[in-house]
């Protein structure tokens, strides 16, 4: 059997994690996983995930992989029993978490470098009234959002560019800020805004970063032709405000 | 200012909470309510709630009442400053309660004694395929449901009938099982279906074990035309399973 390289495709609740990435002593995502692993599989499992969300962030397609020694287990029979794992006792914690694909990949497959971008959902609730029963799963703005300004900034923030302005301190150390936005939208839908945004990489924070920013211009507190000037600074005290976690969904992971 | 008779109603997302009541060391939709009141008020307050909902049951109109003695704060003030009370630090647990009205009742009224019924939605959702961010709000089923067999056994169990059947051991003892049903119907919108059902009062597990009867129904395990036998018998043991607890929400309390 040698070595196989196993890949994950992950769909979860972020609500009640401490994100993503493992922690002692408190409940992650990848913490979960490597558990339910090391259950089906009877030995210890280090998972790489794609994408390092944040407590509150939600994925409907985040990506891991790790090596597996010489074991045969089919791909299908592991996707099996690592659902059945996930599901624990505690009711209000059933199906947080759910693997949606498990498959075996080349050799030198890495579900982080080999990453060639990914999409991210931001959604937003409008009204003046919030809904208790979403209010872990959009971001609720009460004030009417100009969206059609949200369009025109979103405009200047599409394409390649030096990103640091949309950059928290803080995340991994990175060799350049400058990255390449392929497809950034606004969608209305009846009181749904959900700003769609794809691109080769994300910086610390970037996504709810530009959509405080554009949220901002939505309510007329900044002009979006300002935008490219923002841009330009470089500097994160020119941007708007970081957008709460919970509105935030990892979309999608591209690879070749 | 004597003696003021202080009527609350109030929306809640369920699935955190250890249900209604309050229980030592647990964390409890009144319990929570009750320690914001004190906080408000500087006073310990004991509420009365119309209906002791069980754990992951949700609320879009509870009704609770208490007796506020020689304290002048204006209704309005009090639901201003109990909602922000409720507001609580940790993220995950944001606006979970929400106070939906607080006003001043006449001198005897209280909010279970005077009920002259009420009304639960219990929402199902259809899809061979769980959506991890709606478990804690329907009862997923998989298998298609005959909605037409459905409202076929809804017909026999609206009416006055003793209804022992259909209810939970351990209750809150009771003079009698005969209730009446005034409205039981079936809703259905897309992959949603929705049991909307109103009443002069209900026994422990009542609208939960009706629910369970008519997906049984639905599912062609059971007849429609069973139901008066199984009504006539008033026996748990031949009645339906009891649907979970997250799919129930109490809608609306109705007073004189």
């Amino acid at each position: 059997m040698g070595t196989r390289n196993i890949f994950l495709k992950i769909a979860y609740d972020g609500t009640n994690f401490h994100g993503w990435q493992r922690q002692p002593g408190r409940r992650t995502v990848c913490g979960e996983i490597e558990e339910a692993l090391a259950r089906v599989l009877g030995r210890d499992i280090r998972i790489d995930g794609c994408s390092r969300t944040d407590a509150g962030v939600h994925a409907l397609g985040q990506t891991a992989s790790f090596l597996l020694e010489d074991h045969g287990i089919p791909t299908e029979r592991l996707k099996k029993a690592l659902g059945d794992c996930l599901q624990t006792s505690k009711r209000e914690r059933l199906g947080e978490i759910e693997i949606l694909e498990v498959k075996e990949m080349p050799e030198g497959f890495h579900a982080r470098y080999s990453a060639k971008g990914k999409r991210y959902l931001y959604k937003i609730r409008r009204g003046a009234h919030p809904d208790i029963f979403k209010r872990t799963r959009y971001y609720q703005i009460a004030q009417p959002l100009d969206t059609d300004a949200m369009r025109r900034a979103a405009g200047f923030i599409a394409g390649t560019h030096d990103f640091a302005c949309f950059q928290t301190a803080g995340g991994t150390p990175r060799e350049t800020t400058v990255r390449t936005i392929w497809d950034l939208q606004i969608l209305e839908d009846g009181e749904y805004v959900t700003i769609s945004i794809a691109g080769d990489g994300f910086l610390y924070n970037m996504v709810r970063i530009i959509t405080g920013t554009l949220v901002e211009v939505g309510l007329g507190k900044r002009n979006a032709d300002e935008l490219p000037a923002t841009i330009e600074s470089k500097d994160r005290g020119r941007a708007g405000h970081t957008a709460p976690p919970q509105g935030l969904y990892l979309k999608e992971v591209f690879y070749e």
